[in-house]
């Protein structure tokens, strides 16, 4: 009931925060005999890495993971997968100055309404390194699925408002920003310098996407899968909207133009706008999951905002903060298409 | 597992097709002592009935609502309330043209898949008529939240690619379409008179928003509540896209533009672009919720498509449809915010 | 997490008290093409009527059952399964004396604490009644179990303290108590004569089996097959203790008496001391669950109590009751057994 | 759906097996501001130990505990509590002879018809070594309803056939076998040193007491207060029965002395039959649940089996084992008692 587990066949449930001794989470219900080693693990883990563009935060986290269980001989047994990252990088002094004051866009004066107390010291559960647990256990997903011939990839298509023309999802991972092209990443760069010397901060717009994704996954009343997924991505820090396949757009055409033909077998597709997904249930076309990134909300400028007491005050929030969720959002919300659907096969399963 | 079960605290289940005997539901998790009656939800579901604009079917639906348990002397009791709506008027003839061929943008073909098998006669499950249950649902959720001085209201934003210049929740239950101002229904008349005599169909956006809502509803992580209004608006079919507060917009702002200042309590709000959550949880601003509807799948125009077998074919789908799922999609997206705030509601006094 | 939910993946959700307008339920998860018909619930909810035997009430309670959806042709659909029981019979002034009366084992004392409140007119959802829902949704697990060769018999073996000196379920369904034999009906009904006219009530033992049930059901950790089955027997009223296999006795012999020999497929087991599980999952011989039933609370002597002030007081329970669990309590524990295992049946297909 | 998670509200998730690096666990839902610190789960895992008795296995577990997130400054944060045990003594050959052979009375059969592979090294998640991170659970717990005046016992109140003549639950701690009186232990010691020179095994029943349990914890269908503990109890490997109060001795007694008299508020109780719990709700009286403990099933005999290709086959269980569950179930069993009740405690806050 609170909310730290996810999924229900194939199960996460996370710990940690970014000041105590350790990170770590269980993966339960994955099935035994799929490859597993320590190294896949850790792959996706350095994607989330800071020091990837010039958004990122200088702070170095090595996030080693260590496997406890569920592994014997380098695959899984079925048993609970237990992992851990160890916290060796915390200057909590760096938060000395937040203790009597509310961030604007943050999660402070939530927290203080909850649960009468808070964290001041790195967001407690609400940081973002508490996500690292997510792509960790997505990552075990990620081996599930390949043995289904699923692959999921993902890819900044949208930084600081500048979209980018076309969209390679392969090249994405060795691209500054996992930018969708790479001919926006000049652009995408001047508007990250522009931003950072203004002191400001940058929004964006994430694509994930899945191919080999069989027909039939989804359930046709409150558990669809374009439900399940919007509230995977939703759940991510900084999302403040999804949409999937022609989204929002969608809303403007008519449905003479929405409608994607249904083809043969083997043909090409016409359209994708349904983005794979009909009736919440999966229809084997690729599976397009668009995500909305607000700006992060540490800035570097005075902002008005409000005393612990209630009073008028002014804040300047110090520390080493990234200056968008972009590029390290996109290894999270790639678990979360991963973990999602990881789940719904193996429900799936149970009915074949 | 078959996701028929919505909420952990303040539990909907639904059951019931449109070509069988009834329709049904169960709210278990509900209060003792909040009054209710089955006028109270008689009026919402009234607000579903086809009829009341250009855009909807003629199929007459009376949608009688009878409570079977859990109400004693106009209060509820604790226990589970079941409820129950006879199916009257069925013309499944309408759709025997429809067992050999898949519907483009339905869920025929993803029905096949799942289950190797489908009920040709109005969509079962995904039928559009199985929502009637929610908005019961959510006309219980309803009174248990006015309790607690939280309100909910919705309207049509955005109407065929026409957008409503101002927003007025207030008066969108007396106009047509519930849109959310006078001056656009001219617009939108002349639009869905074009579109219905084209024989398409239309999409729009709707907004639906809740006020008095206290600040710590929510859970930090996978639970967050916007995570949880994300999965209950995308889990009505034609549902594309779901942003909160700014959402899409706010991936294009800054920092120091989309930061909402912090103001004193008793003070007016300055912005609201994070529509009423910060972190996954309530800060006690009104709670935003758009989503993108996408133009209804069935059109009066000849289609290309495939038959059971596999092969191309052209189809024209006949029968009674609306003509957008607005309006009627209006009081269903409310019932899911109210189904989704009494759960939450329920969930955080238990921590209090 | 008000509990009126039953299974994971094959689930039951009831509603309804015995002085409302009517009982009744949801079964959702069951597959589709099981075939289905109303005849088939109410055979089995006709062997809970009351009439049956000494100790039974006189009143009259027809529990016809109506299916509500979910059903087309004779068949299962996939789709939730909704169904009802009109309440017909109801003379709530039995109960008026009982207003500011706490009965004795009863959960009078227990609602009150609980809920601020209770209806003092026949128990509400602690009424025997509410058991109805659970033989209507056993029936559909039995219909589905059928499918799959696995058959589920239950007898009483022991009433008022005489136990029966062999076990024939077979032969059970057809004799009075539904007794596990012929030659122990004399003496249960002279036991039972003496009880009645002492205003007195008896307890006994039920014992449920199931052959047919595959090796591998149930779960290594919490979720043992045996550990549902305990909380699904204890889940029904009148029911303090359950055991397995030997069960009690099993704590008093060594191991190399209580280990059962594993002998080769298609050989006589020697013995079945585990009662079919090992490690919490099924082994593939006979399951056998025993129940011991605490005598009914309803007796016709005036016994010491408290009245709703906490005052001392006496009172003398009138209305029209039961006087043993026994024999309506067999086919409700008979319910139990069918729902557990149709669950974790389910559960396992999606491993397999 | 695996069942590795215990709990609805204060939830338990546990992983790892005795032959990987580390077991450990979750504990999500505890609430912020309870006391916590590594001794007081420490104390509770000594209890557990192997070495305490005449019936236990030479091995040598030291099983420390280390808290990896939740506690800040000697309190918890409201936060998931991940925990860990490393490792640290493993002797796999001893279980080289194992392989082809199944144990007589072990989950070795099922877990093979299950997965269609076992972990022949210790058993896996079946070992007995899983239930250290169920103390250290029931550990936390115990901290939380201490703030609350709830408090839990257990003893062994018989062994190998010789029932304890009284119980004073709160010696039991400083006695060997956990033993309900002084007394009984001689008895006891003999029996055990007769069964394990004659290469035997013990069973023997447990009984766990709570007091402080306020009234209206458990919920009246399906969630009975007993139907929860009865899965709990159950839920750990060797317990074949579970009873409530007067338990099976209830089936046999009449109505009239099984009934226990309702008395004023401070005036002292006339019997406990129903073991604290009425309706499936706690009444305020203290909880009694009474656990059957079966023979171990690894004895030093010859015992007919079966090989893993099914054909007879003679075994000789080596290993160091315990040969009774018994006195290292106990402190087991306790746990599963402090966990249901937290359990119950926060969700029945949530109504209050």
């Amino acid at each position: 009931m609170s909310g730290n587990t996810f999924g229900r066949v194939f199960r996460l449930t996370t710990f940690g925060e970014s000041h105590g001794p350790a990170l770590g989470g269980v993966v339960d219900g994955c099935p035994a005999g799929i490859p597993l080693a320590e190294a896949m693990i850790q792959r996706e883990l350095d994607r989330r890495k800071p020091g990837g563009s010039l958004t990122s935060t200088t702070r170095q986290e090595p996030d080693t993971v260590r496997l406890l269980s569920g592994i014997f001989e380098g695959r899984t047994t079925g048993t609970p997968i237990g992992f851990m990252i160890e916290n060796t990088c915390q200057r909590s002094t760096d938060y000395d100055a937040l203790k009597h004051l509310f961030r604007p866009g943050h999660a402070d004066v939530t927290y203080q309404a909850k649960y009468g107390l808070r964290d001041h010291r790195g967001g407690g559960r609400s940081s973002g390194r508490e996500t690292a647990c997510r792509v960790a256990g997505g990552a075990v997903a990620q081996e599930l699925l390949a043995t289904s011939g699923i692959r999921v990839t993902a890819c900044c298509v949208e930084l600081g408002g500048i979209p980018a023309a076309e969209l390679d999802h392969d090249g994405a991972l060795s691209r500054p920003f996992f930018a969708a092209t790479d001919g926006v990443v000049p652009a995408w760069e001047a508007r990250a310098r522009e931003a950072v010397s203004a002191g400001d901060s940058l929004g964006g717009i994430v694509e994930v996407a899945a191919t080999g994704v069989p027909a039939g996954l989804g359930e046709p009343v409150f558990d669809k899968l374009d439900a399940r997924l919007a509230s995977a991505f939703m759940g991510v820090g900084a999302v403040k909207g999804v949409e999937i396949g022609a989204g929002f757009a969608a809303a403007r055409l008519t449905g003479s133009h929405n409608n994607d033909p249904l083809v043969p077998a083997g043909t090409a597709l016409v359209t994708n706008n349904a983005g794979g997904i009909l009736g919440g249930i999966s229809c084997g076309w690729p599976i397009v999951v668009r995500a909305a990134v607000k700006p992060i909300a540490s800035i570097a400028r005075p902002q008005p905002t409000i005393d612990t007491d209630g009073n008028p005050a002014t804040i300047v929030v110090g520390g080493r903060h990234d200056r968008s969720a972009i590029p390290r959002i996109v290894p999270v919300l790639k678990a979360m298409m991963l973990l999602t659907l990881a789940d719904f096969l193996l429900l799936q399963r149970r009915m074949d």
